[in-house]
């Protein structure tokens, strides 16, 4: 049975099927589909995940992700360098850019607390976020992870941390359902949450 | 907001957006995996893009596809030369082996006859098939496309073409769902269909 397809199509096969949410039926149809792209494409598919491991890196500001020296949001004079908000995941970035309200700058944890999956307080870029907040010039650090147990946990671990530099620290709103996940809140909630958030 | 993920990310989601059934948010999520892979898996998810590109071709005899000179199937010395099953695409082949019941030879047509989308006998594999017939050794073809019009169409078509021959053209029995498509019968279904293939 295995040896119906040629290994090397079972090996892209296998690559498709290891990506998260897709599963043996969509990955042979995605590995049909890349076998049957015009000339030059499927090379430029590959290309595109040489270019973009090679390029993209996190910004040594707010640690998301970029390929320049510094990403946008930091490099954006007419940002609000004294306001951060505090996101998981660089995608959480594009849903509060989504809202059109927020014009401070960003900076992404890359995960929250989890003591259940062993991710600590090192395993994930709240350091980078004190170092910043300790050199001074921040007025108000904007807690925006995903409202469920483990961003509720790490909003409070990381406000307790900031307290002595005498920071404001607010949450955003409830107007995100809770035990929801922040990727998928509408504009009109997110510009809610923004509006409504709170000191911790 | 175009501006907020790097353009090598951007690029790597188009890349993903444009694979059947992937959404934006998927595509999204699909990039993001392949940023946070361990050193070297990216690498090779796109060395295999590239080497199925690379090595996979038509088995010249069958039309399946192949990495070798010829496709397993047609190289095993236990298959019926002598029955030749007619497929649409190479996952049917797939179909068609997990029933274990069949043991003869495929052809692969690499499509289905439709006018409407300006497919005709010379834009699939027929010819081909055709030619193995004429050349000799053949007792029996099964037209194994999907029980819809276009299938259906393909199936007598091939029929008319074979008569000359005095081949044995047969259709696999209706225990496929009508309208249903072959790639998603269960495997008890596929050995009925088997075994009450009927003569055209």
């Amino acid at each position: 049975m295995a040896s119906v397809f040629p290994a090397a199509l079972e090996n892209l096969i296998d690559h498709f099927a290891a990506l998260p949410g897709i599963g043996r039926k969509s990955a042979q149809r995605l590995a049909f589909h890349v076998l049957s792209l015009p000339d030059g494409e499927a090379e430029s598919f590959a290309q595109a995940i040489m270019q973009a491991r090679g390029s993209v890196h996190c910004c040594p500001v707010c640690q998301n992700l970029t390929d320049g020296e510094k990403c946008a949001v930091c490099l954006d004079e007419r940002r609000d360098k004294s306001t951060i908000c505090v996101v998981a995941e660089p995608r959480d970035v594009l849903s509060i850019e989504r809202s059109r309200e927020y014009t401070g700058v960003y900076h992404v944890l890359h995960g929250v607390l989890s003591p259940l999956s062993h991710i600590g307080p090192d395993d994930i870029k709240i350091n980078e976020l004190v170092k910043r907040v300790a050199d001074g010039g921040v007025s108000e650090v904007i807690m925006a992870t995903n409202p469920d147990t483990e961003g509720d946990t790490t909003a409070m671990y990381i406000s307790r941390l900031l307290r002595p530099f005498g920071v404001k620290v607010t949450r955003l709103a409830y107007g995100i359902p809770v035990g929801s996940n922040l990727e998928f809140a509408d504009d009109a909630t997110l510009v809610r949450a923004l509006e409504g958030r709170r000191e911790l």
